[in-house]
């Protein structure tokens, strides 16, 4: 099933999520970027993950993540507990309420990336500060391809810490709060330009229920979301268009445009799945053939 | 350069626009929905108009909307004062307020058809009340596509009329919040498919700068928005996007899947020129070959 070209590296967190929605709530389950972004990228290359759990991380999530093919020498238990989030979703899912975050053993996440690991050729840093992102890249040896999540925290925070890593990495995705506080452009078009003149060659704007845009020197490009009326659970969404896209890609003879663009669309399904069911349920339970035909649908979808 | 096939009325405002934006200020320039909808209509087809002005009207006006083609035998001159209203948009032009609206002729606005018109093949009800719009129904004879817009005024407060047109017309277009509003139902292909149930066969969502989705028994599609930086007034982006949807429609052989999907990239395209001035200049004064160059943009835009 795997056509892997190159070993694909993510580094995130790993979580216990309680997830609060109109149709159901789920408590301590599965979550965290780098679970999201490996249970989606699997299905399109061989995965390795880099993240840290506590004492309570139980031998079945692990069980379940290296049944999918994702390599867990990087997942790093260490005394004390796993982070845990707690959230509620509004009633037209639209928005969310954080009730309660317990950072935990991911408060002071240091990515230590193993040896074996350390010639990974496509990297994502999952959401995480400028300084810890940065950390990574210093540990890995022939990336070719970059890519970096951030958040309205560090926009804040650590602007010149962000400013540094744009300058060293070649894909950023954000959402388009996110890039319109990154650049103090509130036309969509020229902020993601404005993020360009920062550094990376790709930026990829994500819109929720909207889709995404996507920017770099040579095409702007821009796709609808995957058609869904059975919006569960958002969480992860964003993750998963990540691993999705960093997937199909690190699968491919090279980093084309049209790859790109294909893998974009990837990405787009493959959130698509993830928001069908709470958690990773329904993620960890596709596969690729489903992925293939929601991408022929969606192909259809846009076609005029 | 016209290429019609089908003849095409519309029936709505023509007004006095005094727009505020953060680009500038345009005072009492032409405007109103079946203004902006015949501009971007006459393109692609010959376009019959209906509305009402007072004795202030002016020649000028007249004159450029007859210098574009436009069939101005229903435009009626009555005693009074054109329809006028006053906006100013926020600095990041995603939302507007109304600062002054003087219904004045168009207040008591009963459509008449000229007898020249009632043959109309193609027919758009540009926003009114819906008693208004169906009484341009029984003015034509050989209707074979009407589509109508309304908005949250006549949801709110004419719900059952709206219901009674909604079984009379084959398209409705309307904005995302209008189309939840109307059906109650937060996720919007669930509203879509909700308004299908309602009576017409095919149901465009416009979610400006997002695109559009468009739902009928038989597809569904989106198409996001003509990527422009050049956001200088919004005003009549709405109308003229219907413009060019039902002008390029009427213009066509048959009312096939292929050609509504192409109807809709060229409203969309005939709305980002729209956009890109103050009032109707940039629309007005624009031409086939531009539109098609956008067109082309668009295709490119979304292919993968």
């Amino acid at each position: 099933m795997l056509s892997a070209r190159m070993n694909l590296l993510v580094v995130g967190s790993t979580a216990f999520d309680t997830i609060e929605t109109p149709h159901g709530t789920a408590t301590r389950c599965l979550g965290g970027s780098s679970t999201y972004f490996a249970l989606a990228a699997r299905m399109f290359t061989s995965v390795r993950l880099v993240s840290v759990v506590g004492q309570d991380f139980p031998a079945e999530h692990r069980r379940l993540l290296e049944s999918r093919g994702i390599d867990l020498e990087g997942l790093e238990q260490k005394a004390g507990k796993t982070f845990a989030w707690h959230g509620r979703y509004s009633a037209d899912m639209n928005s969310r309420t954080t009730l309660d975050v317990q950072l935990n053993t991911f408060g002071d996440f240091q990515p230590k990336v193993p040896t074996s690991f350390r010639d990974s050729r496509f990297v994502f840093l999952a959401n995480g500060s400028p300084q810890t992102q940065m950390s990574v890249l210093g540990q890995v040896d022939r990336a070719e391809f970059v890519v970096a999540d951030t958040m309205d925290l560090w926009i804040e925070r650590d602007r010149d810490g962000l400013g540094a890593l744009l300058k060293r990495i070649n894909g950023l995705i954000v959402n388009d709060q996110e890039v319109k506080q990154l650049t103090g452009e509130s036309n969509l078009i020229k902020a993601g330009k404005a993020v360009l003149a920062m550094g990376p060659s790709l930026v990829i704007v994500k819109k929720g229920e909207h889709g995404c845009f996507v920017f770099s020197p040579y095409f702007h490009y821009a796709l609808p979301a995957y058609p869904t009326e059975k919006v569960i659970d958002p969480t992860g969404a964003g993750d998963s268009f990540a691993g999705g896209f960093m997937g199909y890609l690190a699968s491919c003879d090279s980093i084309s445009l049209w790859n790109m663009k294909r893998a974009v669309a990837y990405g787009t399904v493959t959130a698509s799945l993830t928001v069908e069911a709470l958690g990773v349920e329904r993620l960890a339970a596709t596969d690729r053939a489903t992925v293939e035909r929601r991408y022929q649908d969606l192909l259809q979808f846009v076609q005029f």
